[in-house]
């Protein structure tokens, strides 16, 4: 039995941003329907030849402008979060029908594109990426069983469902949020993660790389992510990141003072409260 | 031409404690010198003999007694570090002629073993291991390129030579350093990591984890290790770990500073200091 999610109804998308997720992106849809015409958008126009000569997109151009756009084209960001709402805009005047994006912050761009009165912009975050980037290392495998978030603030109900039906077509479980439960979500299964990570890098200068082993290279591969999108995500959602930073705080005064007070059982509850949670995963 | 730390000159290997470290050195041992003999000693005696079926070990012993152990044996001793002083010094009296450990703190079981006249004991830190725990998991090419830290504190010449001739066959780069010098380096580069893994994995309560992406699993893998090992490490080294949180949480700050002053160029600049460290591993 075919589900309705299973179908594959757009003809035409546009991808904003060819990088790893907008070149994973391409890669998922091929493989779904290699008959869907793929455009890719961006500015810098030898990459996006190179992302063309890999076979990701089936046409190029360097701003989405009326008469690029195919009619009733799905259009998708895959900026940082900084550029989303820009973006956005133009893809829905240069004639897609429905768009949406892939940022790791929500909040300001779905209020952003809301009080623009864009009702066909629709809010994502598909969970899914690696600490690379650049299409080289796109994977058309990403997104399957991976969660999506979609956060429709005033958004059309055909607008929703038609983003929905796209990330459940690329293999995606999509749940359905408020951008600021997004927000307040990801900050502490996400932002904060990377802010531990590039402390705990931060902290071993580079004579002491030697004595590091497995335990500080799991730990600290996110902390090589890119500054730029890596600031760009956690200003975005600066007041859940403090908050989601005040609950770590208050952890490692717990271990501080079990260390302090050589409490060796407060010690190993904080450990096992923890280790039961991750172990659960 | 065949360097001098070629030659496997033992005889005979007593290894107290047959988990995840003492077996993958009966696995690496065996795999050096099939005739070296290999004893196990542990308090349980069915894990003890599960470890023999398995083909790690060669003979077994509940306890180390002068007759269970050949003439000129090297012990070493593979049990969480409030247990290595007792049972290093179990070792010596049983006849072995050097004994190291493989414990992660060092000041606390070198100066204990000084202080009790053992100048044939060395400490040893090889780092090396996994998130795992039990001889099932036992790996001998675990050591392999990985760095050894070894500690002599009043130990005789000889038994140093011995010990580190032991650990370059197993194929790790060996580096002296004192005992207060060791832990001082690996609150920084393993219990640091570790506290803070265990932070990132507190702060995630159940029902959210299925928003966690990879970011949050590699970051928090070490978190699920056992809680009595993990304990009695950060605790045997607790002044380093105190001094090493308070250099984490001034990162911290500066990360909530950046944040809460909307400071993109400050984020950038502490993000791109840690990552820039990260990827010169």
């Amino acid at each position: 039995m075919k589900s309705h999610d299973d179908e594959f109804a757009e003809r035409a998308v546009v991808i904003h941003g060819v990088g790893l997720i907008g070149g994973s992106i391409a890669l998922a849809v091929r493989a779904c329907d290699p008959k869907c015409r793929i455009i890719g958008v961006g500015r810098n126009e030898q990459r996006l030849a190179a992302a063309h000569r890999a076979g990701l997109l089936d046409e190029t151009a360097t701003s989405a402008v009326p008469g690029t756009v195919p009619p009733n084209s799905f259009g998708i960001v895959c900026l940082p979060v900084d550029q989303i709402p820009d973006a956005a805009g133009q893809l829905l005047r240069a004639g897609c029908s429905v768009v949406t994006d892939a940022g790791s912050v929500k909040t300001t761009v779905c209020h952003a594109m809301r009080d623009s009165g864009a009702g066909r912009f629709v809010g994502s975050h598909p969970i899914a990426g690696s600490e690379h980037s650049g299409f080289e290392h796109a994977d058309g495998g990403m997104f399957q069983k991976r969660m999506c978030v979609v956060t429709p603030l005033d958004s059309e109900p055909t607008a929703v469902a038609r983003v929905e039906a796209m990330w459940r077509r690329l293999g995606m479980n999509v749940v359905r949020m408020s951008p600021e439960e997004h927000d307040r979500v990801l900050a502490l299964t996400s932002h904060l993660p990377h802010i531990l990570a590039s402390v705990t890098a931060g902290c071993v200068p580079e004579d002491l790389l030697p004595f590091t082993g497995t335990g500080y290279r799991d730990t600290t591969r996110i902390a090589a992510g890119s500054s730029v999108v890596w600031a760009s995500i956690l200003l975005d959602n600066a007041l859940h990141c403090i908050a989601a930073m005040d609950q770590a705080e208050s952890r490692l005064r717990s271990f501080r003072e079990a260390l302090a007070s050589r409490d060796a059982a407060a010690l190993e509850q904080l450990w096992d409260a923890a280790a039961g949670l991750r172990r659960k995963l």
